[in-house]
């Protein structure tokens, strides 16, 4: 168990992102996973849940272990990633932050700046509201320097990360409006999570296609205070997700308005300086739209767009994986970044 | 080959939409298939292209014919349908009507009132615009009387029906604003046509979400026709078609501005009373959103909506399959209309 | 709800074999669902369950009942479908045939002929081994006219009619040998039923190919028992079933040993003797494969075969609708049989 | 372009096997993309083509080249893939062996012995007689030695790869006869080829599954060939192969007579030693069957089995992924044993 450098454990580990964190972990070259915990499978080994993972260095003899802190502590480890339910993801934050281990939370409990947001849009108290400003946003291209020197990163969600990557650069540069924007995202059925739900099943999902969520999703407090912060001013979007008989993987189309005059010159530009130093964006250019099968697996965020001269409109299209770049890989971004690694390390996959 | 009363033919059977077309015809109670030509399959029986349908009343023994006007006068065809490229459909269409032979035109040939928007969409002259003034839309739920006399329905597309059913009633009711609607559209993959197209191929549709045709696809063009006449005015859309990985269906996610103060009991009654005499629109309500799995092998439109109080829009949902009621069924439907049968005869499928 | 003539009642409907026999019952032209029983949905509207049914005859204003015997007989119901696990079927084929109601158990209590052989397969004593004399096996194919006078009809599983249609009229006529079958079955995810199981969700069933349940599937003991019986000796065969992606389909590829001299003329004209009178059997040659896509939402069964020259084998294939002729349509064909239909009435889909 | 040691080139890298070897090539830390070359796209960036390695070292200004030696030659390439039809591929290889250049080969040209076998199964005379004795065949687990010294490599076919690693061991020691072997396999439809056929595309394979090719598939032959090398004499099997509808993943199930006794632990044992130093053999157990989905995207084969005492048969499952292990990763593997690198170098992904 002693493949890298950094000891690194995965709490919560028997749903979807669980599964592509570890499905990462053992092939990053500076990862040694010290613990992996499962309260419903504690005891047995990670390759009876996860038998894709058989023969990785680092995981075959691992067994699930209980998530209890002071185990943690004892195996050495420096940062925990917490895949758990919001609210409970909170709990376990708190007493890992206590004992010195780095938190990456990939739950929703400390994307929001306010606890009111929080309440309004997950339906309870906020848990934990001291640490919410302590807490970075973990998306990368956008808080790099806050994501370095952090001690609890909360890492975005999947439709999020799809539309503030396209957005926000232009946001920033004021060249379209924060007024009037519609989003319709279409998500892969792993996006939906490992649960025993009828309707998640193969025959409901296969040959479907359909909305659901609207128009209040939860991820739209997060979507909409990232927009805020981008374009300075309170910014509302409307926003449909739709559930697709895909695995993983998720395109959003996102109709705005743009600045008078704009040209795709300028957006072409503006995405490339904003992510210039940024491996995972890759900007398609007009014309060009992203296809999920192109992303998933990877960590890549694709962008394309075009300009609908007859009524005014910039679209955009982004195509990312839901748990990858939209969870499970973004995760690792941020574990690079704050121990010091090349950001890109152990996610360069195709 | 007397299944029936009505004489018909399928003019280019070779493709989805064909397929369709003849599927649904053999379980029709009234109508005796006299021809079905391709050039390309002439001489060979049906059921080599079509094994699905062995078995079946009236096709088995029938074999492909070329598509000339002269044998199909001979079989006494009363109506012929056209599953044709456009450009080609309207040759026959001129040559059959001569002849006294009612034409159900299911390529795109008759849909614009306008050559000159026939031209700019299509990228060719109109082969034959002295006919246009002449052809009636086929969209039943709109034009049920002008269907009834016709002697050239040109049915519509099936991104159209999809955007139109929802959209008609709410705009020629002066409930929604024809300025800053948005929609974004996603179709199966039967909806590309039977094309070796190595982007159709399996392993580039399966686990792929991609936008496609956006900002001026074909389409678009009938769809504005027909809502500048429902609203009354000079209409423009932003629409989006995507390709998504199933066989068939449609579904589409319109972004539209509603009048002050509109409330969803307003809307239902709208679409209810629009709709009271047409039985395959199913209008589920405000937040239940159609599924394609449900309407995929019917006749059947379903429309849902929501309201975004947050931002103001109203969000519609529809669902279709693009070969039933986007093409093959509802230009049966077209039929039954003009033979004077009940207009579900034949496609009251589940 | 008096659409048709024949009062029939399906209980415990809410699962994937009931959904599948209400589609069909909606369209079939001499049936009355009188009553639609669900202990978990009591109280409900079909349509809620099933929106795919919304604006069918008959079944708006429809909703679910509790499964009360007297309920039934109050209805007037003639037949009953029993749509229910197998060990809780029996109660009510007991208590409906005392009250004189017919009785067609999708389950599997009433297919084996011994209560012996069933306590093996299903690991618990028969609960009415009194009635397995009475019962016919409702393969209509085989027992037609047992079928016709029968008060309690076993209709087969799903893996079995797939098997069974194309070996029992080459065992009967002693042209393969009753030694050495092997069989290679696969099935989309339905016929894994509605349930709450991680391991049928989406992502786990989606580009998946897994086997499951061999050496000893429930089914072979039906499979083995009619194979006995067609070719007069106690058979054997190895099984082996496996889970597909695809949402209904059972594909099965078997290989048996020909007697010496066989020719494909004999195999051929044993297929079209046997089922001259059976709509629902399709042979389509030798060296023509079926394709499950063919049969869906159909009621036929394909068969093809190839000789295997080098190995002196014979390869037979089959495809049918798993939910259709392998549960829902074969019952609604044996409805048709015991009430006098034409055996086809409501069936001939394509 | 200096990203590794080993500079190398795909020829013909348009197809399925192409991109595969492309995606996992730049994956690879000792390979340096010296020439990719593709006659149709010639004078292309490969993102083009190749959407989804856009960002990857030494594929980002890339072009596709004309597959001429000299310039193979120039570009100092030391071992060539060949990803070319049958036929083709044997011209290049010729050519690059006179240059000193190390050939693998994915077609199937160096693959048979016997260049009478090879104009049964192939339908035209041997192109290249005399390197058949040069040639290796290039499956490391049973002939790594000679993989190592090999100038020529013949790599297997998707089909024998997933049916010979859990035969051959068995056949080897005995354990189960060659007589009676009839297998069922299952490919994913990348297996077809990258071809511009309307039976490959979306509709028609999709909610399909359909047999193909038996009983005398091309693989037949090097199957049997590498057969009756392990059992020491003349091997001749069914073979059934069916299409299926997921992108990539082969699942094959072998229906054979073990040696009377013959336990389940000697199985076990038998896999174990025979595969004690082949990383990419995974033996899951008795009553554990493989799943592809567990497979795809890595490089390993998983094996499973159970014993069927009612007919005494042996009955073994397989995994791979058709392009991985069953083409551009096992090439890849032989690559890592010619150059002396360790096996798994550049595959032990997951």
């Amino acid at each position: 168990m002693s493949k890298g450098n950094i000891n690194v454990a995965v709490i919560g580990a028997s749903g979807y992102t669980g599964q592509e964190l570890l499905r990462l972990l053992v092939m990053h070259p500076d990862v040694n996973l010290a613990a992996v915990t499962s309260r419903k499978e504690a005891g047995r080994p990670l390759t009876d849940i996860y038998p894709r993972l058989r023969n990785a260095k680092g995981i075959e003899g691992l067994t699930f272990s209980m998530p209890e802190v002071e185990l943690l502590v004892a195996a050495g480890v420096e940062t925990a990633f917490l895949a758990l339910p919001h609210g409970v993801a909170s709990e376990y934050a708190i007493a890992l932050l206590e004992k010195g281990i780095r938190v990456i939370d990939l739950s929703a409990d400390f994307r929001l700046r306010s606890s009111a947001v929080y309440e309004e849009f997950y339906g309870a108290a906020h848990p934990a509201p001291h640490l919410l400003d302590e807490a970075v946003y973990g998306l990368p291209e956008v808080y790099r320097e806050e994501i370095r020197k952090a001690k609890l990163v909360a890492s975005p969600g999947c439709y999020p990360t799809s539309i503030l990557v396209p957005l926000v650069p232009l946001l920033k540069a004021g060249l379209v409006s924060p007024e009037g924007i519609s989003v319709s995202s279409l998500s892969g059925s792993s996006g939906a999570g490992k649960k025993a739900d009828l309707s998640l099943l193969f025959p409901e999902v296969n040959e479907s296609l359909r909305a659901y969520g609207a128009p209040k999703h939860r991820h739209l407090s997060e979507i909409e205070q990232e927009m805020s912060i981008a374009s300075g001013k309170e910014t509302r979007i409307s926003f449909v997700p739709h559930l697709m008989p895909i695995t993983a993987g998720i395109a959003s189309t996102i109709f705005c308005n743009p600045v008078a005059g704009l040209s795709t010159a300028q957006v072409e530009e503006t995405f490339r300086d904003f992510y210039v130093d940024s491996p995972f964006v890759r900007v398609l250019g007009e014309g060009v739209f992203p296809d999920t099968k192109n992303v998933v697996r990877t960590n890549f965020v694709d962008i394309g767009w075009v300009f609908d001269k007859r009524t005014e409109k910039l679209i955009l299209c982004s195509a990312e994986d839901n748990l990858g770049k939209g969870a499970g890989g973004q995760a690792i971004q941020s574990l690079n970044v704050m121990h010091g690694l090349e950001e890109s390390t152990g996610l360069m996959n195709f």
